[in-house]
């Protein structure tokens, strides 16, 4: 029997229609898709009918499935010559262990691809009118996340590189990062946005300052999963570039 | 007279299947596409037969346009009544100068989506085989272009950051890069990859450290456009991860 090919896809953030064109054929075509938490619900709509759905982010017990199980049910159903789509918000390779599930894979000489997807840490804050770059603004940007804090980063030279950052998954710890920073010099007065559930119909941005975002993502009751974005290029979103929130499709909800 | 629309939309990198869903119906319906010299040239066969196509990378005289000749002909032909599609590289907001041409729409009441796009930044490298972060191995990482260098950016906190970095653009800049992050204390060894024109047929990757990459990419005669990885997660190609190499129709390649 031939061994199946197991395709690590990116979804893309909230909205559906972000997926790739290759990704959207893969997702119709695969036997087996094994799917996030976070990933836009009507992509599962474009599956064969006769596809095995895998909730990875839900097992029978309601627990999530270890990172282990997870390769471990991939490797099965490739093994056993099912073409399996593993399908993560966002892009594989960013914070989703895509690099994980493929390394599993190659030990077992399972035949792997990745399909980037359009990140959520770029397309989120576009979707709230914030550029992570703009000329003479910011010419860099640094992601991170919430959940591995204090990972060997160094807060410190965070503070002083000048470009934008990303946070990503950060509500709970938004107050530790943010201290973070500010201790480490970090001006008190730069703006700072969080939006929750970007790129879908709830989108929701409260902005400030480094140093009042934690105290007005609480008082808006501010839930993840949310995308924080501290630097000037925030302030753009008040110039103008606010679009997703002034379409006409939106204006009814609030 | 209506009005017409713009589309900031983002074409993904070389690899045309990785344009978005919504960018590539918006593709097909466009009135005017206004493309950088970077997109996929396969995407231009989506367009309507009767679309104008403009090249934004070579005016009639050979020379690139401005960004305010860009502009002033994305408003021209949106004032007109026509839906205007600029099609860029990757992602509009990252190094693609949408934010401007946002601003710019904003300012003549034209009304204009962001279309996020599969950013170079991050498929180039995992068509290269390289997650930017992967557990207990890098948790951040950082993007910079190496036309903007030095604007603002602080190296020697870039040197001690502790995350993966990815310079954009950069081959002509190299050697002053990473002298810069060497100078800064950053280590020697570390593991640096350049890629050059990722996501195509034409992918080459040259790896090396962070000492010696620059004289590498010079041996090996890389060329822009090209993107370089510096950081522990560069070594996971060589564990396995570099699938795209190793694809069947790639084989006959060199």
């Amino acid at each position: 029997m031939t061994i199946g090919t197991v395709f690590l896809v990116g979804a893309g953030p909230g909205d559906p229609d972000l997926i790739t064109r290759k990704g959207l054929r893969l997702l119709r075509e695969a036997d087996v898709v094994m799917y996030d938490r976070l990933i836009p619900r009507q992509l599962l709509d474009e599956t064969r009918s006769d596809a095995e759905l895998i909730n990875a982010g839900k097992a029978p017990t309601r627990h999530r499935l270890s990172q282990a199980a997870i390769n471990a049910l991939i490797i099965d159903r490739a093994l056993a010559g099912l073409d399996v789509l593993r399908l993560k918000g966002g892009d594989p390779f960013v914070f989703g262990r895509g690099g994980e599930e493929a390394l599993a894979c190659h030990r077992l000489g399972i035949p792997f691809e990745v399909v980037p997807g359009v990140s959520s840490a770029i397309s989120v804050p576009a979707y709230a009118g914030i550029p992570l770059t703009q000329r003479h603004i910011s010419s860099a940007f640094t992601v991170i996340t919430g959940h591995e804090i204090g990972q060997g980063l160094n807060y410190a030279a965070l503070a002083r590189l000048g470009g934008t950052i990303v946070i990503l998954m950060g509500v709970k710890q938004l107050p530790n990062i943010t201290d973070k920073l500010l201790l480490s010099g970090m001006s008190a007065d730069t703006p700072t946005a969080v939006i929750e559930w970007g790129a879908t119909a709830r989108q929701r941005t409260v902005t400030g300052t480094l140093d009042d975002i934690a105290a007005v993502a609480r008082e808006n009751g501010i839930r993840p999963p949310a995308i924080t974005v501290v630097g000037e290029v925030v302030r753009l979103r008040d110039e103008g570039i606010a679009w997703y929130d002034l379409l006409p499709q939106l204006a009814g909800l609030a």
